[in-house]
């Protein structure tokens, strides 16, 4: 299954991916799922927005999901995404050369703008599917092509799709090094952080760059870069996550002073508190240089997500004892689910760099079948 | 003729204007000067990579150049290159209702690509007509969608539209406020700063934004951040300017720590010396923090140009005595010209707020009324 994803989506120049939804390497990606999955007996399920399940329909009572998503950051790795989708195919293989008859259906889920690199709003396809985000505010969501959402696809309101849902395990290769350091190529997620995405919009007056004397200037790119450099050295005095990976100049021309600068803070913190603190003191900073340089700044919160526990009965009964239990900063459609009541755990593969959302990401191969065969026992455990 | 360029490549949303060159907004006001140029019965030459000279060929020897652009910066203003295109037709219409008999030939020029906001180099028809820059090193010149110079237009070596020129009188806006401070609606040109285009790449790790412990980050985007700052501290030190206009982010992504980042650094400085002392101060700010940051920072100069004074003796016949006589920190074609050694003035219309490059750019029309008299006696003076 890894050679069949491997060339798709994929940049010759960076070695990384490009599998923006609803567009040619995410939606070959989906093809590529459903033959996976009707090769297999399963039986396909889809929503109106693309989210996917595929049933092995066994037992009775509500379904044990598990699964991830296919879709990419710009220039993504291999692992985030797919390595729990084609994980999640290889248990059910494993179960299977096990002999083993779940008592209950298991489902392989694929949610759809997982990472939100195209439309701005991540686990945008579990938000919709369990009615957390509804369809008319995202139909208007737009792309950097100023395409809408609404224009590119069907809208679904908690969808049916997970109607049937009892319980979910998602996983997913690690983004941090806390199973290096433990040695141990598999563990359990004990929640996630709250984070959120900010837009800051710095306004100025557009000018010549040669003949504007310095003390005339209402230039933006001054306030946006304090506010870059802000954010780093709060998030480090909170022991947080603050990050600007991007940035948008209006009119961007070399000899032009900007009249507008764009840029996206992502924060994520411990707790809620903190998470205000940091976000708080970023703002005030913000604003402070924004009158020194004559400029204005406005902060929009396009997306806060509080803090979610993973379900810790099902973590028990999922997870070997010796399996170590950790935290996570990144968002999940776990934890979307988690959020809407449906009992969910993780599971994380170890990452001997820790590196992700980046062509770098990589996974040993040994860990990623610890991985496929830790996931078949949780789903055996599950199932019965 | 204002009234025919005022919507051409105009923004709805911004009054700011759009005239890339090959594109067709700016093929457009190409047309409608050849057009103008045939309906006052000048002799049209063009060379290959699209300059154009209209002659009214009169008189003997060398010919009287006067003229400017017509392609903007990206969401640029009104006025700065169509007013001295305009004005040169006007004041050849005044001439001729003044009922002179030119002694020489007079053209009236306009050179393509002035800003250099599509393929990075400004004055670059002109630098091509002069042969400043020979047509293989500019053939692979690529714009932002990759697209090469070489493949949007033929090209040209030292065209032999300027040989016949003698002299080169460019009529533009002001991009400062020396005029307003100096009570008067017209003024001459001394010389052009020394300036530069340096583009600075800022290399690091991508990586997830959330996961990844700040101190395990290499983030060029914060060492961009501080580059920025830098630069405006030195040239407030330094009595110069500099800004960074543009930057592009990869991959751009809201939850992606950046593998790069490119900046451009426009500096201008009132001697060459102080322009290596401030391009030389950043570049070393820079190479620090991104020891810090575990990043690394390459300076690439994509265009220098040293100081160019205009001809004095040329400028004490075209000027009148009581004008004031001011220097620019902009670039212009006149500056390729005198640099190539052609006998070189500028005149300069004020600008009410200095503002240029701006979508707020503007000028009075009495003013711009009394910049066609100035141009047209000038001409008259130097003609003769």
């Amino acid at each position: 299954m890894w050679a069949d994803l491997a060339p798709v989506g994929r940049s010759a120049a960076s070695g990384g991916y490009f599998r923006q939804p609803f567009l040619s390497a995410e939606r070959e990606l989906a093809a590529w799922f459903e033959e996976q999955a009707r090769a297999r007996g399963l039986e396909v399920e889809t929503d109106a927005f693309g989210n996917t399940v595929a049933w092995w329909r066994t037992g009775s009572g509500p379904g044990l999901l598990t699964g991830s998503h296919l879709d990419s950051v710009l220039d993504g790795g291999a692992y985030d995404g797919p390595l729990g989708v084609v994980s999640a195919l290889a248990a059910l293989d494993r179960l299977r050369e096990r002999g083993v008859e779940p008592g209950r259906p298991i489902g392989v889920a694929v949610f759809v703008e997982e990472e939100g690199s195209r439309f701005g709003l991540a686990c945008l396809g579990s938000r919709l599917a369990t009615g957390a985000v509804s369809w008319d505010a995202a139909r208007e969501l737009r792309d950097r092509d100023g395409t809408a959402l609404g224009d590119v696809v069907e809208g679904t309101d908690a969808s049916p799709l997970l109607g049937d849902v009892g319980a979910y395990v998602e996983l997913h290769v690690e983004q941090g090094r806390d199973l290096v350091d433990r040695g141990a190529a598999v563990g359990a997620g004990s929640g996630i952080w709250p984070h959120g995405r900010y837009r800051f919009d710095f306004d100025g007056e557009a000018n010549h760059a040669g003949t504007t004397r310095m003390e005339d200037r209402a230039d933006p790119m001054l306030t946006c870069a304090m506010t870059l450099l802000a954010a780093n050295k709060q998030a480090r005095l909170l022991d947080a996550r603050a990050t600007f990976g991007r940035v948008e100049v209006v009119p961007n021309g070399t000899n032009a002073v900007p009249s507008r600068v764009r840029a996206w803070l992502d924060a994520r913190c411990a707790t809620p508190e903190v998470l205000d603190t940091l976000v708080g003191a970023v703002g005030r900073q913000a604003r402070e240089r924004a009158e020194r340089d004559g400029t204005t700044v406005q902060v929009t919160p396009e997306s806060v997500s509080g803090a979610v526990g993973f379900d810790a009965e099902l973590t028990g009964r999922a997870a070997e004892p010796s399996w170590p239990v950790v935290p996570t900063a990144a968002g999940h459609d776990a934890g979307v689910l988690a959020a809407a009541g449906v009992p969910t755990a993780m599971l994380f593969v170890r990452n001997p760099t820790g590196v992700s959302h980046s062509p770098a990401e990589s996974a040993e191969m040994a860990d990623c079948l610890a991985g496929v065969e830790a996931l078949a026992d949780a789903l055996e455990r599950l199932g019965s």
